[in-house]
């Protein structure tokens, strides 16, 4: 059994790392740090874990982490991430941030989308956590920055047809959708239900910091990204919109993409004609990826569970190659349908 | 043309009362009182009202209010109408309140429920604005305390049997369904879009404060009221338990309900065998009522919006009847379907 | 009063076409045509219309129609309106089709699209019923093809910037969000609640029939069009993308659609930063649009309702245009909020 | 491992076992039959399975199944399960059958609710399959009817007051409320997204078939049973209204359900004062309970996901039973959240 610590478990990201780490059949579950909560059964301040057996929530303390864990997922708010992983390095468990602290391993590069980072030394070492794209280093990695909800989408569409030449010019234009999870857990005026069902508009227009973040991943493309807001719980659909190379066909790109994805476990590249939809990802790991092209123009559409592939089942993946286990292991869900 | 003032215009029973007097063939709007708003667009806040002509909202004060309006109609949260009525009364302007205020003119069973009425002199002379139970009153009142959304349906509901005489023991079952927005437009975990989609579960079960409301509008009758919230903005359905008296027939019961409701504009009692859904009256003043019985046990079901018949669309109902005009002015809206 | 007939009131866009007609203070709905529910009253198969005074449904009759109505607003499948809107013309009734029927003007082109036309010479003096494109033609027209949803929202977007020559190209992206109800009242797998709630895909990508109407209206532009379904019942957001001529600026953008919209009075350019909501038009015959620019790259965003602005509200403009009536007349709702 | 088949697998509860079945550590899943889908990978049907290493469908052919498989679940239409589990109990395979089929043990019962059985004799050996009721008769079992959906709920609702005889009169009003998932996966207008979305209605009052079983399951008590349709996938809450004996106290009611369900691993009593929601048990095989009393009147409200205890987890619940496996093998997911 490998040991896994849980350092933030009341965000969604942090219930659903819970979700996958409690269900997991190699791993023990340490710790479940929650300094707010700590003392507290889980299930006082998380219905949905009344009846499961789960440890009992503590303050946060890397020593006590290091004495029982190799492995610690931080589910911590964005910026207070930082110390943690520090303090973890330095007691020698290997941490994997699902917050946006540690997703640039250059620090000017993150100082210029969040300010200055508090451990630029650290910040170096971090292996940006999309298998798909850096498996061996992650396998060795102390540290792994868990990719955004949207990059990981957007970064899966786009990385072939980049990597195999595909393109004219080196610009996407990503028209995403997200459901409303990745707002997080805290009420606010944009998240009241009354004012996000039966509603759709966009945010951050051509101004979100997970731009940066695709460009950085896709080798510095220049990334036009748009999100929306969609009145469901989970799931982001990417649909992203590529200049061909003259004369690369339909078929050419196809084999690309389906070469590409053959030997990914939780990648789907579409039959022709076929549209992804989020619904069917729900819950699981998995990604599917539909091709559509117009003369020059090919539309890549790409379907993620936010808070599975997006963000807590990405970490277990991200484990599971740092724990030798096989890639899959605890991530083998089907959808929840419907 | 009547003129009517606004006071409280932020929150949805607000926002409601807007479109609806904006929209009244026979209404001026004098003014719209908004404190927190004043000197700013109204859409600045309430983007639905982009492009719309507005007055442009004004602190409230009652002598303004009472140099051109004849009639206010008070959105503000409870507790904060007892002044507000209390001075637009005094400076002889007629009132319709739709907070909780003033649904009860005995200040002791007030205080019961709310705690001591500021007024009590002035809450003795206020009228339950229910026009099916009331139109007499109403057409004279000065202030109007409109019912709660809740009260509103199960009284339409119960009320027919119990003044046939229909009825064994003076008991009802209240299990009642309602949409999101009788929740209020302020954020809270309860209505954060992800914690309320997907789900569904009751609050404040047998412990209710809309239950004395509809005790005192049902002659004293024992209510057992259980409210659920349903992932949806807008409706109400009451389904309600009855006993028959020995011998009360289906038929009868049916034959009671469709006399009492023939000449109300607003209610329709369906044909037997109809569902009444709250789809079906959503935007709209209406009622629909259905039947059904086995054994002795009469089983009433009631749907209204419960912005526009459970709060905004009653109050103008009432302003309608103490101004002389036909009591469905500018409210012969059909449901927005779908 | 002007007198207006329905036919076809059993879809989505007959029965809000119901909605509006029934509404509209200066309307007479002289027949409510609908073979198939001839005799029976609409509530039966409507239940919204319980309690709402209508005509009896009657068999459609072209020469009873002109005996009584000076307008037919035709609400029928797409390709059975060409015979009713035919002989409703010889027989002196003006007409307004809201099917895809008469969309183009130029039977070659219709042809490509949706295959030979009946009439070819009734089609040649139809008018695109785009008030804000169109309003001088359309005040005279003896027949308007209403437009589609989509395109109504996607022209709108893209029009002030095409027409003030601020593009570089004629090439527009449109990735447009519709609400289920622009998929019509039958139901189909992909319609049913639990495999279109919580879920989202793109569908006809690159091959959508909507692609050639934009681009006629757009005078010959290219139009790379994917619609997407989104689960909410009502409204199109579109989100286009376009390129800006060297040396445009976002001020100069703004002010071409500030000038180009600022006499229309269903049309709406929001402030700077402010993003549109389908929420905040829904009911209504409004469109708000934002627009937000970075380096070359022009993204314009509109949302309509698809059944009001995209349909039925659009064929009441039109109406209120051929009639003399003022444009907004029946058409000033604001937007049933939330 | 424990050798199971699947017949029937494109409904909802065909789909949902799936899910459970290929997730279950100790079950190797031998067949996938399904008629109209044999030599067709399923996830050309269920897009959700596109990427999951399944067998390829076959057609049903009992003889082929008992040749590998010593359990087989159906999750078939009601009416057309008969055949299929006469046939494979003839061939020694143990059946569960998810359909209404063999929910009554007498055939009397039986043909009273759903017309005669093609196989008395078969039918009089099932066994109700509800583990909390009926535990060591599922062990040995050769044929088990997996409870409606609505009866488990309620079943677990009540029975603890009705064993310990906390009850006066031996009735129940049940108020039920379903997610569309019950309803199945053929479109109907009744679960099209736009007539069901933002609508709540009751159906078939007083008047629905799964009373009589509840009232089975409940020793013959008079069963009042009226089920909702909410606007969600999956979940199922009944409210249900009991009387308690005179003076029977609300800890005393608490006491009987905590003892009756402290040994149970899926059913958990909520402390004083919460509400249960559907929410928390979404995807898992669990109920969560909360009791209120106010005077006489005994309010419980349990929930599930009627998809998992309310058919697919029962089902593989009841086969680690007969299984000699841990009742929760393969069942202890926790919720989708959110």
């Amino acid at each position: 059994m490998r040991r896994v610590a849980l350092v933030g478990a009341t965000g969604y990201t942090g219930a659903e790392s819970l979700r996958l780490l409690h269900g997991h059949p190699a791993f023990e579950l340490t710790h479940l740090c929650a300094d707010s909560k700590a003392g507290v059964p889980l299930a006082d301040s998380l219905a949905p874990f009344w009846g499961v057996d789960l440890p009992m929530p503590v303050r946060f303390d890397p020593a006590e982490v290091a004495a029982k864990a190799d492995f610690a997922v931080l589910a911590l708010p964005h910026g207070t991430a930082q110390d943690a992983a520090a303090s973890l390095l330095a007691a020698g468990v290997r941490v994997l941030d699902l917050s946006a602290d540690h997703r640039f391993a250059d620090p000017d590069a993150f100082a210029r989308v969040y300010g200055p980072h508090k451990y630029p030394e650290v910040l170096r070492e971090t292996v940006y956590g999309l298998p798909e794209l850096n498996r061996a280093q992650i396998r060795e990695a102390r540290l792994v920055g868990c990719p955004g909800c949207y990059p990981t989408s957007v970064v899966l569409a786009v990385n072939p047809a980049l990597r195999a030449g595909l393109l004219a010019g080196a610009e996407v234009i990503a028209d995403c959708k997200s459901g409303v999870s990745g707002a997080g857990r805290t009420p606010t005026a944009g998240t009241h239900f009354t004012e996000t069902s039966e509603g759709l508009h966009a945010y951050k227009t051509l101004d979100h910091r997970h731009a940066p973040e695709m460009s950085m991943a896709l080798g510095g493309m220049a990334v036009r990204f748009v999100p929306h807001l969609v009145p469901m719980n989970r799931g982001i659909l990417s649909t992203v919109y590529l200049r061909l190379r003259a004369g690369v066909t339909a078929a050419e790109a196809r084999r690309v993409y389906e070469e590409a994805y053959a030997p990914e476990p939780f990648v789907s590249v579409l039959p022709a004609g076929l549209h992804p939809d989020t619904r069917n990802v729900r819950g699981t790991n998995r990604c599917h990826i539909g091709l559509f092209v117009s003369d020059d123009l090919l539309c890549v559409q790409s379907v993620i569970d936010n808070l599975v592939k997006g963000a807590a089942g990405q970490a277990v993946q991200c484990v599971n190659l740092m724990a030798g286990l096989p890639e899959t292991a605890g991530l083998d869900h089907t959808a929840l349908f419907p």
